[in-house]
């Protein structure tokens, strides 16, 4: 059999291998994505994000429980794109992965590829099709933070939860870091803690101030304590309503082809950068037009303008 | 007098004016940026990042009185690109800025542009021309953590700090983060704490036991107490003994001109995929595509194969 024909049999190592090629943009990766496109769309995408040390993994781990119970096949991505100096998180993942069976229904992988050059985002976009057409129910998406790289990352996702602690600070910070738009729920974990009732009902009211109807999706501010699995079963039903809504009012749809338009144009820039790169360094002359630039005798714009003219004569027109 | 003419006068609020300008990509900021360039190639570039807490900023300040004392106009960029749930970035700013006079020889500016989508490399590059345009000496770089962001800002400087601190750990983890790669110097600060000679020690030998002969640069560990300013003035010193070494060997040259390259890359690969999302909303078919790739009907990739051939004939022949 080949490895092909495993992964659809089910063989989660042929899975494993599966995204380790197409991660490494092996010979043919392109292909193959192309083949598991055309089998996926049937799994919901989950996005859980938040600041390290908010206790993400456990309640992924608490979502985790809550789909096996409801007999969910789920794929989890673990992210860390995030500076090398925070550390950390492989152990953490090996830890927890000791709390399913290997053989179960639940599949982990990890992706902490720094200097992946922007290709973190596309890389955890392919393994989120790998993981559809493989065939789970559910993908979750666990990712450190929200700076560029990671917005990116959960912006593929159906549903996305914020999670944060009773010391992240108020609904004002939330605001100005632009909680309130990536958020579809919030998590208030650690809500055992000090404080943590003024961060619950003060998200509560700041998100009751937006302006909304009766198709606004009131986002739902759910306080957990994810170790003691306290309100996990809250949270879980609060994505699945969630996902039904944006199903009945259309947004899922269009926004995951909105998704899809995103690729293609991915795709467009790699391969004019590929074919640009090569083009430069087969021009004799284009040393020396470094050379003028770098002397200020010539403008890098103007030099690109010229470049694309030549380069491009039928796009734009 | 123009803004222009009283930025070529050395006028403070309209080097600000004109940054902002770039920053927002105002009507005509290519060909100010184009002017810009010819006037710049003077300053040079110094980057210094490290983990949240390591006293950058304080170190940074301890720079800026060496350069002082040695007649050097400096412009400083503090970027923080990273979590909103880090925070705290500006009210630090706007403490340390009250220790040097508005109108002297330092000028600041912060750049947290979070959600600036692949930008904020860009931006910041852009901001560093014109601060040589403008005349500084040199130009000084801060910025929180190694993620791909940060790391390809970084690349644009020609001397790179990397702040630690006896907590940041061992060598060996030095090296998984990569960091022996990024750093032209390292400052060991709070070297008044427990367990720093440990780190410094420890990070010389692994250093020493990198491959070297009399071409290559040696990277110095340097124990600082920012705080006290002690030690800053070693600091100081292997910087500059660092520019020279490679304006000696080239590579400053070398490293400045591939930049250009990269920047020209960027210019065009910014304009194509303008162009191509214009075309693609103008193609009347195209979501009926979409909605085939969604339906799984058809493949991202040999789609985007199709319109790359379509819309680019010359490119690549």
């Amino acid at each position: 059999m080949t490895v092909l024909e495993k992964f659809q049999n089910g063989d989660k190592r042929a899975l494993s291998k599966i995204i380790s090629f197409i991660e490494n943009r092996q010979d043919g990766y392109r292909e193959l994505l192309g083949k598991l496109y055309s089998k996926c769309g049937h799994a919901i995408r989950i996005g859980v994000t938040g600041p390290p040390g908010a206790g993400k993994s456990t309640l992924v781990n608490g979502l985790l429980h809550q789909f096996l119970k409801a007999n969910k096949k789920v794929g989890v991505i673990a992210v860390d794109p995030s500076s090398p100096f925070t550390g950390g998180a492989l152990l953490g993942d090996r830890v927890r992965m000791n709390e399913f069976p290997l053989d179960g229904d639940i599949y982990f992988r990890s992706m902490a590829t720094r200097g992946a050059s922007g290709g973190l985002t596309a890389a955890t976009n392919n393994v989120l099709v790998a993981m559809d057409a493989f065939g789970f129910d559910v993908t979750i998406v666990e990712t450190v933070g929200v700076g560029q790289v990671e917005l990116d990352i959960i912006d593929a996702c159906d549903t996305v939860v914020v999670t944060l602690v009773p010391e992240s600070g108020d609904a004002v910070q939330a605001m100005k870091a632009g909680l309130m738009e990536i958020a579809d729920v919030f998590a208030v974990n650690k809500a055992d803690r000090p404080n943590s009732d003024r961060i619950v009902t003060d998200l509560r009211s700041a998100l009751e101030f937006k302006a909304h109807d009766e198709h606004t999706w009131m986002i739902p501010v759910i306080p957990t304590v994810a170790i003691e699995k306290k309100n996990i079963e809250e949270l879980f039903e609060k994505i699945l309503e969630h996902i039904a809504f944006i199903k009945a009012n259309g947004n899922f749809e269009t926004h995951r082809q909105l998704q899809i338009e995103k690729k293609i144009i991915a795709i467009l820039k790699n391969r004019f950068e590929k074919e640009i790169v090569d083009k430069l360094a087969s021009q004799v002359d284009f040393a020396q037009t470094i050379e003028a630039i770098y002397k200020g005798n010539a403008d890098p714009y103007a030099v690109a303008g010229d470049l694309y003219n030549e380069y491009s004569k039928d796009i734009g027109s």
